[in-house]
């Protein structure tokens, strides 16, 4: 299942140390003017060697288009693409060949298709996440035409927390550190303790927060299409995402109904409510108020520390990872989650055209 | 979209003051024999008039099935089923035609289609999970041949908690009382906390935690059929969920990757892990461990409450709610927690054996 | 695989001998009012026991709705639907359990599942097909919005077939006959000839032809979602189809290019052609002209007379059929087509909205 | 819509003018050693300029794989492959921009997208086919492995036919002709009227036989996943095809039931008929016996001859055409529709082998 969406769909390709990473994109609107530039610049909010706290491995991850386009436009047919891999290091992964690194997809991989390619993670490399971010990005630019917006930060990195919602930053700080995070204070603890990590070789997890803006009443498809499912789905296939709350979330319970619900008031002849302890969803359907949710995501399985395990016939052994690895994916995620987000709210969008 | 999963599938219908709710399941495997007492013992376990604290609605939830059985047993052609509704109060929403409940789907139903089915609620109705639970039954069944369980339990209620993992519970014990918590004073203050609120005619949420036992290596379909992703997908679908988190969920970025990583050993011949952080699943596919997650519950937003609201007009009123509603969903939603991790497990079972 | 469409869609169940025949409607457009009158007649039209060629079965095929209907208006929620089976004579199927009916699924449901329903063909009746007509019927309410309209009618029956295409025939004459037939004179050779081949206890087989009209430009999904394609599928999906040529079809290969292409023009405005030997369709996408196609049905497959076989253990034995069967399937086909037609439409009229 | 398939899916993309023609694979069984010599021979018999009846046009299409494959074989993850357009002449199409050629697509993909890329037909062209000879080819080694053969043959140009069915030809002799027909005297008499056309500047269509043999009882899922359905639809997503009819077909309707049902009898043991009338298909399901069905295809759109026409603004005109075309498709086509079919079969049994 490599394909993602229903009328706006992603079917991606590649490993870490194949060819490249590619995919092609089905259900694209005709006609969008295709800002290569934009389009770019989202993939290197992506790419490593951004920073001092992200993996060395220096990829240029420029998208050379392959279909779907025509003198700069959209023609409705499908968009394939592909980002070559070029700073491939494999003998890195010479030691791993044979060895099960724990909390990665080595042994899973391996037990379920009897062969699998180690060189990087192969198909379980982040790496595959590039593909999205073409497909996020060109969302972004047909979802601009309707007045939606999408933005995500870091919220938290390790114990170190923001407090408060979205509400109470000021959003256009996100992309001015290596963290992502729209407070400069926060941003800079964080940084330091991500630095602090790597220095012995370790890895650390956080939180992402995104919210989307502008989107109109009614997207979302009753019983098992709800809008907030088909979000949660698109972030739990991220990698390294452990959790998915949208709204209160998992402090909902603590907010008894009365408290809880939001009252439904006439803005200036537009039903709109006074609190947002939904999230911008209602039944599963958006109600024209601001999207929120937020992403857990756990420490980088692969640390540069020496740790036990097994090795592919089972035997124990000690295993010391090389190769060039992030301490922390936060910062790398954020235009992720976003993509995803972009993909999401998009393919809901033409499903909402077409039941209109 | 009111289909869910891939090759065992359920197609839903029905509204809560309408004929009856009702489904079709198709793919389920051929020469299942239907237990048809256990199948009614789980319908019961979700259904209305249990107990003091869900709601009063007295249904009796029987299912009839309409097709795909021959002597007994399941013939691999589609199950039709229905539970007719049979104990509507149709008039206790009068007063809500005219009016949207807030935190509901009143309001989002009518703004998507300028057309809803007010009476309790409609399509959007909790009552619309019977039909989940009819699939998850027979999920269960065909599941127990491959020696696969699934359990779930209130894990909160409000704030009241309970305090470490599954693993120091005898999950055997949550059947015992009302509120479907394995820990008998957590249960009683849980239980309580419930009536106080109800005399209020408030309400209040809480957190589900439910295991998956015996899961084989190997369910699992990267990059977008991650496992843990179409559980959260599935946990998201039910009414009043707010968030899903698995393994360590939220709790994972407070773990530095040597911390976090579980370490492979070889278990007299199998290998397997020390700790399980991942709760049973690695780079989407499951590892032979418990696989292991939770799900957040709001509120029920019909409160027996005063609450300024608007009317379809537009127009600013207040609200006092009428009708028989629960004050905590989560008794109830404990089956339906496990239905559903049934019909995604089995799913990806089948899809895993076609790929053998 | 008991799910038809896209965004229209059936999925369906019920044998022919259990408790009734039923489906699920999912991603009916809300808002339209059912015309329950014209629904009834859409199914009598496919009913048993309309006239001395069709199988004297009685049944009155009532269709009780169950779901997402709201004071006689879709609800956009998904429309559930059963049609009890009534006048069922299971034990003309006793002798039946244990032998393979030649040319029937018998054998291949036994082969593929390891159990089955042999009362009246189970699943594998063509009495399956009245959920088809169901939400064809609806189909062809929402179509009709658009000015889309579909007609079928039989024109070959053994060998006698009507000369020259749909536009030499007066199609309002069609349902004057029982057999379906607009030039009354072949009609009434038709009728004769199955009533012939019905007092020999054997059957006979024909072609449908079906038009729409009214479509407008667009309709189609390349590659893999032709209209044409679509449409052969939905017509081959129908019991005892052998084939589907669409336009010129087979008589094609006949016609040199010069001869084939349809020529444009403009009429008055609009882009036309002088012929249609496209069959409406270029490039698999409609192109505003008539969509006309012609199906291929065989002869049903249950004769009352003796044939040599083999039971369910291999044994070679003789049967002979009992039980009540139409002696041709072409006048209670037609409607069926027409439904499969319409369902097919109305898909794709969704899914170009969502694209436009 | 450009994926193919439900379990072992191809999503297509590419233009006849653009970078070049690709796709993934999905689903395909880990662990196949890919034997890229009998790949690239499969793409060889599609690729142009094989002989004097198809076109000029040269492309060496060596088909370039960027992922799923580690040390030649697959490994389960996506099959990702690109094969690079290299002769283009962009410049013949320069005087069609403009102009819609008749009973080609030209004008159907404007109206429906508002845009086209009219260089060689765009997306419409039939260099599409392309991706699906490799994933065709990349199924019939899966298939081989299970004894699964398929095998196609041009049956028919113009009015002259094969006499009978595949049984009185040896098949082996279909490739060693530049028609691909079996009966050697038949295939020069089709050779010759192809050259004639050809000289004219004029095209010709054909009928394609096309024979599974060795597929399991039990392949096809009912009631809308029939297999004869799925294989109809397949190959109505060809291009140029117009009708398609398995086993007796459109000749179904000359023979009464008595004469066309297939009589059982026990061949040593194993369930067999004694006719097979059927195509090897029953109740939609494979019964072991041979699979064999006819496509139909018209001559092809392009004609070096003047043809009346409207422009882009609706203005009537005259087109002579450019470029380099096929006279007739046919010779190109039988592998694509034994690509097709294979796809489809190998789809078919990934989806037996999760029922069993």
């Amino acid at each position: 299942m490599n394909t993602f969406g229903n009328l706006y769909r992603l079917t991606s390709f590649g490993e870490s140390h194949g060819a490249g990473i590619g995919g092609v994109i089905d259900g694209c609107p005709a006609g969008i003017e295709l800002d290569m530039e934009f389009i770019q610049k989202e993939l290197n909010r992506r790419k490593s060697g951004q920073s001092a706290i992200t993996t060395p491995r220096k990829e240029a991850d420029e998208v050379q288009f392959l279909s779907g386009i025509y003198q700069g436009k959209t023609t409705g047919t499908p968009i394939g693409f592909i980002i070559w891999n070029r700073n491939q290091h494999s003998a890195d992964y010479d030691n791993m060949k044979e060895v099960y690194r724990p909390s990665h997809a080595d042994y899973t991989y391996q037990a379920k298709y009897g062969i699998r390619d180690p060189r990087g993670g192969g198909r379980s490399s982040a790496r595959e996440t590039i593909s999205r971010c073409v497909a996020g990005a060109i969302a972004k630019l047909v979802l601009n035409q309707y007045g939606i917006s999408i933005q995500a930060y870091t919220s938290q990195v390790g114990d170190i927390q923001l407090e408060g919602g979205y509400n109470v930053y000021d959003l256009s700080h996100t992309e001015e550190n290596p963290v992502r995070c729209p407070d400069p204070v926060k941003a800079a603890e964080m940084e330091k303790r991500i630095a602090e990590v790597k220095s012995k070789g370790d890895t650390i997890g956080g939180v992402i927060t995104c919210i989307a803006q502008g989107v109109p009443v009614g997207l979302g498809e009753p019983a098992f299409g709800k809008l907030h499912a088909a979000l949660g789905q698109a972030m739990l296939t991220i990698n390294a995402a452990k959790g998915f709350e949208y709204g209160d979330g998992f402090e909902a319970p603590l907010y008894k109904g009365s408290e809880h619900n939001d009252i439904f008031y006439n803005d200036e002849g537009k039903i709109s409510t006074r609190t947002n302890h939904s999230g911008g969803i209602q039944g599963g359907i958006s109600n024209g108020q601001d999207i929120y949710f937020r992403v857990a995501f756990k420490s980088v399985a692969t640390i540069l520390m020496e740790q036990p395990t097994v090795d592919t016939d089972g035997e124990e052994t000690i295993l010391k990872a090389k190769g060039r690895h992030d301490p922390c994916v936060l910062p790398r995620a954020v235009p992720i989650v976003e993509a995803m987000t972009a993909m999401t709210l998009l393919d809901y969008l033409l499903l909402r055209k077409a039941r209109d």
